[in-house]
């Protein structure tokens, strides 16, 4: 039986490069040792990172006076890192946040710990099934930052068009999309993912950090939080997670194989869309989020009658269907779709939903 | 060629842990999804973390008072999070620590980010070759904690009698010797260790907590290195390391399969003696640490003559002893013995000793 994962993180990895991980995972490169056994700052390894930086570079165009980091602790240890790293850069140590949805909201209540940190838009009203309008968000000048999570994991909603003509950088959560679309990080002062949807294994999360707003962290910052100590010295000041860089590599090199974020996005495209198009056709199922506001990387729908979400999700495992119980702040069903799920898993979810429908409907 | 990789950490990890992970790396327990690719909090990982606690429990009789914490970022991350968590417990913020290396002195610099740290005890003078006599260390009863670091991966050394007499918690550092021997955990407040020595791959600390040391955590605590929060959510408040976890408790099973700490502590003593024996008995090689400080997990040494050093490391890597270049505060040698390294691999290395000292002596 194929089974597809829809797992909304740890998630399903590229199945070349767990084979690929496994066929090398004794003996990486003949040096008679694993990946996972070797110093972070032995030739081997350094190569590594510095070929993970190259390839990310590449891929999303990331302008030269932009580092890129890998800082412990995923992305929610950087709802902490931010305010620590960028608040003194307002007189008032204020922040700005949008709240789009849980994380969104966990990461506007770190941001207390260190400062003034205000919420200037919400869609909370409406659980989180929509993004505020980009062009009402106004964040004051005075603010150190204006933070956003692009795409919402456990809402399945995520930003189309992002906030303009406002002075302060803005900040971007990017965990659950990070490579999925092109994105143009140059307009971010700092955009963070957590590695654990689209780029590895978890407990890492990459950062890239405009060079001009680096060496403001405050004094009480732990030295690993603090971005700069990272980009001084590689993100290897201490012993990183060799085993997702070295992973995340691989990735990147699957990605450029297909043709890049450009053809990756396509894909991901006509992924979502095939169970969109499906959920838009039938009142046995509905969709959570409003249609434009709808992710690619998570599609989070219900059942019309409630009763039947348990047996959905004992049938649809039974069949290999997995992981798509949903978030229980939203209930029903999610599916995420990352880079690496195949069309064929999504088809065959489909296929399932209609005979469900079938036979319950 | 048999390759013995003697990496002071990232380290290597028993082969039958690795075959083992290599073999179920594509389809864990049968689920078609790797262990990397499910939730953390997922019955199947629950169930992983469940079993490491309870494994590492019972090996190490760790009292049921004391929590086991699996924190993000490594013990350098530790080195904030001690006093984050535990300097409020003195009226003047005041902490002890002895400083017997250069990871004892990182750990010291952090503390004075958070209030008064002081070294009570130090063998800089001796570069670190020795520990100080642990009846003479003395830490103020005002203080919140006195840091000791029970085994330097860097100069070779370890304690081999605890401070004793003091009123304060002991907190202990025992990043490079965990699991190593037996210890009785009853006597520290904290005892924390990163991972890529003994217990896994690289970006996790193992922290042991004593309850009643809980929840002193100061308000500019990052949530994610606050370890009530760990406490409180079994360690899963957010997407833990989960493969990191999941090869500790594999390398529990074996540690236990070759009968538990002090069969394996009898193992390590044969292993460093193996070594020792040979130095004591040639002026070609010199031990650095004093010997009654040795360490049984880090054997450092210098050639006599230290111009052949380089022909050492190239000669002995180039017949399969890898990993071998001391740390360059030492320089030399240095023959990290963790539990995974086998009798074979030593008598490997001083076979290899012999022969390039019949060479070039």
């Amino acid at each position: 039986m194929d089974v597809y994962n829809f797992s909304a993180g740890p998630a399903m990895l590229p199945k070349a490069v767990m084979k690929e991980v496994q066929e090398t995972f004794l003996n990486y490169q003949n040096i008679g040792a694993s990946i996972i056994e070797i110093s972070h700052r032995s030739d081997t390894f350094v190569e590594v990172i510095e070929e993970t930086k190259q390839l990310f570079s590449e891929l999303t165009n990331l302008p030269s006076n932009y580092k890129i980091l890998f800082v412990h602790g995923g992305a929610r240890m950087q709802f902490s890192a931010i305010p620590l790293n960028l608040i003194a850069r307002s007189p008032v140590r204020k922040s700005c946040y949008v709240e789009t949805g849980n994380f969104a909201k966990q990461a506007w209540e770190e941001a207390k710990r260190y400062g003034i940190a205000q919420v200037v838009s919400s869609s909370a009203d409406s659980n989180f099934d929509r993004i505020p309008d980009a062009r009402s968000i106004q964040c004051d000048e005075e603010a150190a930052y204006l933070h956003i999570t692009s795409n919402n994991t456990v809402y399945g909603t995520r930003w189309n068009s992002f906030p303009t003509g406002n002075q302060v950088p803005i900040v971007v959560d990017a965990t659950s999309e990070i490579l999925s679309r092109e994105i143009d990080y140059s307009r971010f002062g700092v955009t963070y993912a957590g590695f654990q949807k689209n780029l590895g294994p978890s407990a890492l999360a990459l950062v890239l950090i405009r060079d001009d707003l680096l060496d403001y962290a405050l004094p009480e910052t732990p030295l690993l939080l603090n971005y700069s100590v990272y980009a001084q010295d590689n993100s290897l000041y201490n012993t990183t997670n060799t085993f997702t860089i070295y992973m995340m590599k691989l990735i990147l090199r699957w990605i450029k194989s297909l043709g890049g974020v450009a053809a990756i996005e396509k894909l991901n495209h006509a992924k979502a869309k095939y169970i969109y198009d499906y959920l838009d056709g039938t009142g046995f199922y509905q969709g959570f989020a409003q249609k434009n506001h709808r992710s690619t990387m998570n599609v989070t729908f219900r059942l019309h009658d409630e009763s039947l979400t348990a047996k959905f999700l004992l049938e649809s495992s039974a069949t290999g269907l997995i992981a798509l119980k949903g978030h229980r702040s939203v209930g029903g069903i999610r599916a995420s779709l990352y880079n690496a799920m195949p069309i064929e898993g999504v088809q065959a979810l489909v296929k399932f939903m209609g005979e469900f429908e079938r036979n319950y409907g």
